[in-house]
């Protein structure tokens, strides 16, 4: 009954840009925060016990800007698992300002360790990251 | 007889996550400056003078990141035009380092007014990005 | 009362640099964000809502890092007032990481108009800042 | 008959906030970049030579905004020599574009191993930083 992982951010100041919505880098960082905040407390693996031994680089990523976020604007960050190779993981996220759609994006991390050789993800964390499969949503 | 537009940046200790490599959020913001010093030295249009009359956001945009980039690597960015549209511009973008690919991306920005409605290209501005299509190459 | 305005900030990866501590430039997006959080709840005026009308530029800072910070720690910022002038505000804020002092900064704001002129704070927000002042606790 | 390290940076559009001016978190980007190159292009000490043996950790930093900068500046930074330690060095840097004053900064870095441990200068690159103080301009 999973329906993904979910967390609010809300569009800063530091975020926008002189046409006073979110520069679409900053978006990145956002991303990555969600996907950083999913480890931490979903996976129960946070990030800063995974290096320097291991990482989770981003190997590819695409995203289309649906609509543009305005500073003060709260955005429901939603992601699910797409797929989950040997050592790659693929995720889907979407952001939304109440029922507007702003991005989606999809992207590939990979498992590597601290010489960034892929490597086979640990049986606990597969299936964690499975779990969050959305056809395991009923 | 045009190869796409070039520029070097450096990779600089701003840019890289304590594994040593570049952090991919960073690279937006590389690739977003390419885009802007192209719009200024080769189109003859810089950013300020578009804003805030008028402004280019990303639409869409997809990366794949080939190899980690280094503190102090030196980056060649090179940029083609993919396709021109009557509101939009699609380019590619590679970065190298010497020989080796770092990373190859895709984008769709849209020309839009002050009110963020699409607007066509003024015709000697897409005359400039027409110039840079791939194909033009001999 | 008042023991300063309070919030929590976890270290994430994209505030660290290579050698795995707080790259300084993030520090100051991390205490703009605590001003910023400050104004919207603490004293109930946006940053979104003041701008494009008004805004509360910084004048000058000066920070002291007095140990590195390093990824996943929780850092507590406090905030206080130093003083409220005709148009300024000064802050002084401390990070810590449980009893650990990690820095330490003190800040001047002027509150401006649209065109980027000094104006006076209104009374109701002047008395919100001075409210912060240190000596009002007991 | 040194007059101080200088370099020009242009104000681009991800330095700027939705005032259409540089948010001063971006501007710390600006000062390290500029001290990073005066490492590599002035001392012949590359920062990604020094890492991650070494490293040169901001203590303390001050600064006054004087002007705000907008999109498309081209902004003069001049760095000099204020003080150099056993174990730190102590410089100044201003921004300027043209003729008129942006900021002034003074910032103290200091010189440790791999452990954070302050480590005195090697003598040679000690003598390159002295160099540089502004008493040694005629």
């Amino acid at each position: 009954m999973i329906t993904g992982f979910q967390m609010q951010q809300k569009v800063l100041f530091k975020h926008c840009d002189p046409a006073g919505i979110v520069f679409f880098p900053r978006y990145y960082e956002m991303i990555n925060d969600c996907v950083e905040t999913f480890f931490d407390t979903a996976l129960g693996m946070p990030f800063e016990r995974f290096h320097p031994h291991r990482a989770v680089p981003t190997a590819a990523i695409e995203t289309r800007f649906i609509a543009p976020s305005r500073h003060g604007d709260l955005l429901d960050f939603r992601l699910v698992t797409a797929a989950v190779g040997r050592t790659s993981w693929t995720y889907r996220m979407t952001g939304a300002c109440q029922t507007q759609p702003r991005f989606e994006t999809s992207a590939t991390l990979v498992h590597v360790d601290a010489n960034g050789t892929p490597t086979p993800w640990p049986d606990a964390l597969r299936q964690k990251l499975t779990a969050y499969e959305a056809h395991n949503d009923p």
